[in-house]
């Protein structure tokens, strides 16, 4: 049936055949004490537009930030005022939950685009998104929906959001039990990262960036993995230094290969950048969100390294080796929830359905080397659940025994 | 301040400068019986895409469309089922309220999330939007925003849909009384143009999709306007080889425009094919929507070639030959709405507000040649309104006259 249709045709009018290039540029700019008045830097990605000032902005700020910040949207107002005749604060800034909350609950969508008709904003507005990946999610899908689209500003304050979700071209939140079921592709008018936001963050926010660093050099940049083992120690004890660089190299892979891979908006069913993200989004979803999204994403590249390891890719040293660094870096490798294999294999159906098309998976033949499969083997990966297990045993023994 | 602010800087990491293309290619295709078994057009679209078959479709109905063609759900269904092996119905049918009733209810975006869901469509699920513009709109915007955008063909019934709303790269539904208020640019995978569709059409509905070939041709296209003053009469008694060559060269002039306007998604302020549109929005709303989308746009057109006239932009014969044109098919040229200037004029604000930036009106230079301006003389549009009055009253009196 297939062949026979190609060949026949009713058409009386030749089809018309329509090709629409878009093309989105955007800046990361790098900054510490972004609203000191001193710094010009969000004044200046204003001012660039060359249109008539001072331009509406509205801001969205997460509340978690408020807590180590209470002062923020003092200062913020503040700013706004000595930057008057470059921008011009439309609203009080609107405060979210921040957090996967800000992802679950859809009348945030609908209150932001409520602030957006209140403020009289237009798509040469300006919304300021200020708070981790969640938000800058739920604010960049706001701002995407609102008169087909507003310019937005990300201004994300973890190291996830300032390495990963931040830079990219997606926004999104969740809707019937399912992560991102709601979103677009969407590039933003520009980042600002800010390493004072980083400070207070808790070792738990602070470390989970670093499994999309990891990531991206296992399947990316051998030399940059190289880097992480080395620095591994500075990072735990908190070294701004190290962190930057970390940031940055992620960040400049990851957009990257957003502008290289032939598919920004994901048409296809390739997503490399899912390395480790299948158990990593069902495990996060079988915790109840108890596992920072990192957390989730260091346990997932430890099971897919593992299965890479037991499918012959990935060399036995290449895979200790990883799996010792994310244990130098403090991640738990393990939870409970991988036992239910049942309910965990559920991931890969949704992972699938998510993408599209084929199942798709990132593998490792290699650090620095991704390569994509696209049928697996359950028991192959029970077993990668059972070798993970004892790795982690066998580690903690090891530092009972030390500790001894 | 704003020079100032341009000199200094306080970043110590280099900004990182990201460029994304992305580029969407869809066919537009002309047939007649789209739903008999002997036509392969929908499934040769399907089966074009080389992914493992049967594909899971989804397809929602305007219910305008089931009072012409109530067998439709049914021949959908036959069909699928003839063409099984290339695509396969995951769900039935889901009907929706034809008209501008489709955009005005948001409840019926989540219901459509809801059976996206259901049926557990994916990426590289098809979605089939059959109905007229709105239907189109609000399908386009729940399609868009599921899974980060889910295949969309689009299948317009109207002439409105087949030449101008149903070609683009746009969706949307109304929100806090403004039209359009959310959507995304978002191509679709495909277009088919049925013209079997087109017999069912009330008259109004019939005229009211001329009015936006006029519109394309009077800022693009002298000939093609010669071939709509001179098929006028043809156009009136419905005659279809006319409409379908009015259909496909305003589609075409359309689709080029969109290639090749150098802003596909309309983040710059010119907005050339909206010329005529900024008051036909406005009447849209004052009128309750009674008028056709359509019949508010010929009297937009009416209302600024009359103003482009008094500009001594179009010179007097050419501004007489567009509006007995537009009389000559049909169209209403003046409505009471039109006296009340004050509220009339907010339209300019609100359509500003929409496109962003700037003001920027499209008139005209002479028949096919649009221009666009930032500035706007109320008085002369005042004027513009009491000259339009008295053509159609004129042109009453006239026919009184010969009718006598």
């Amino acid at each position: 049936m297939v062949m026979d249709i190609k060949k026949t045709s009713t058409f009386n009018l030749q089809p018309i055949r329509q090709s629409v290039a878009v093309s989105f540029n955007y800046e990361i700019y790098f900054t510490n004490n972004l609203f000191e008045l001193k710094n010009p830097t969000l004044a200046q990605v204003i001012a660039a537009d060359e249109e008539t000032k001072p331009k509406k902005v509205v801001a969205i700020v997460d509340a978690g930030l408020l807590e180590f910040f209470p002062g923020l949207v003092k200062q913020l107002t503040a700013y706004t005022q000595f930057y008057g005749e470059v921008l011009t604060l439309a609203l009080e800034p609107m405060i979210v939950p921040g957090g996967e909350a800000a992802k679950n609950n859809p009348q945030l969508v609908e209150q932001i685009h409520q602030v957006i008709d209140t403020a009289r904003l237009c798509r040469h507005s300006y919304i300021l998104a200020i708070g981790g990946g969640a938000v800058l999610d739920l604010v960049g899908y706001a701002a995407a929906t609102a008169h087909r689209g507003i310019r937005l500003i990300r201004i994300p304050t973890t190291v996830l959001a300032q390495n990963d979700s931040g830079v990219g071209v997606k926004n999104g939140i969740n809707a019937f039990g399912k992560k991102n079921f709601l979103g677009t592709f969407a590039p933003p008018y520009a980042v600002i990262n800010d390493s004072s936001f980083l400070k207070t963050l808790g070792d738990r926010d602070w470390r989970s960036g670093i499994a999309e660093a990891l990531k991206v050099a296992l399947i990316k940049d051998a030399n940059f993995f190289e880097f992480i083992n080395s620095r591994s120690a500075a990072l735990v004890r908190r070294d701004m230094d190290a962190m930057q660089q970390l940031i940055y190299r992620c960040a400049q892979l990851h957009l990257e290969h957003i502008a290289n891979s032939g598919d920004p908006f994901e048409m296809g069913s390739s997503r490399p950048l899912d390395f480790g993200h299948w158990a990593a989004h069902k495990l996060e979803h079988l915790t109840d969100y108890n596992l920072r999204h990192g957390e989730a994403v260091a346990i997932g590249i430890a099971l897919d390294c593992t299965y890479s390891y037991l499918l012959g890719l990935l060399g036995k040293k290449d895979w200790q080796k990883i799996l010792h660094t994310l244990s130098a870096l403090g991640f738990t490798l393990y939870v409970p929830e991988l036992e239910d294999s049942r309910c965990l294999f559920r991931g890969l159906t949704e992972f699938r359905e998510h993408l599209g098309g084929e199942l798709t998976l990132t593998l490792l033949q290699g650090v620095g080397k991704g390569i994509e499969v696209h049928e697996v083997d359950l028991s192959l990966y029970k077993q990668a659940i059972l070798l993970l297990h004892e790795f982690v045993e066998n580690k903690q023994s090891l530092v009972r025994v030390s500790v001894h």
